[in-house]
């Protein structure tokens, strides 16, 4: 079964350049990607700062966060 | 043709888990992975470097440079 994997963004240069690179590419056969975004789904930011998100373009994979690279810190989301 | 995308880490436990979150995650049709050991392997770090590799794990796809969390900085590894 294929792992879920979230990808937040804000819409962001940085953001757009990972959704690319990483959440259009990774295996269709290991994860079921889900993209968000956070600038118009202020709803989810619980949900991604309690996974231990602190900026976007981030993915989380197994309740764990991966910060690529920094595009804007999620308090500036609020 | 797949794209080419170099893993770039130092064998650290923040890059142990990125490379099992993403390295060998990558949809094998879109891109051929490379695992690069920074530390064992210190020839490549000028190209590291050159493509815009601040800190391991990280990895460089079409020559732009994609930092995951921090594991340590490229200085430490000279």
């Amino acid at each position: 079964m294929a792992t879920k994997a979230t990808f937040y963004h804000a819409g962001c240069p940085v953001c757009a350049d990972a959704e690319t690179a990483f959440a259009k590419a990774l295996d269709p056969n290991v994860f079921d990607v889900e993209i968000v975004h956070l600038g118009e789904d202020k709803a989810r930011l619980g949900e991604a700062e309690a996974a231990g998100v602190k900026s976007v373009p981030a993915f989380v994979i197994d309740g764990r966060a991966y910060h690529i690279n920094f595009g804007a810190d999620l308090a500036a989301l609020k």
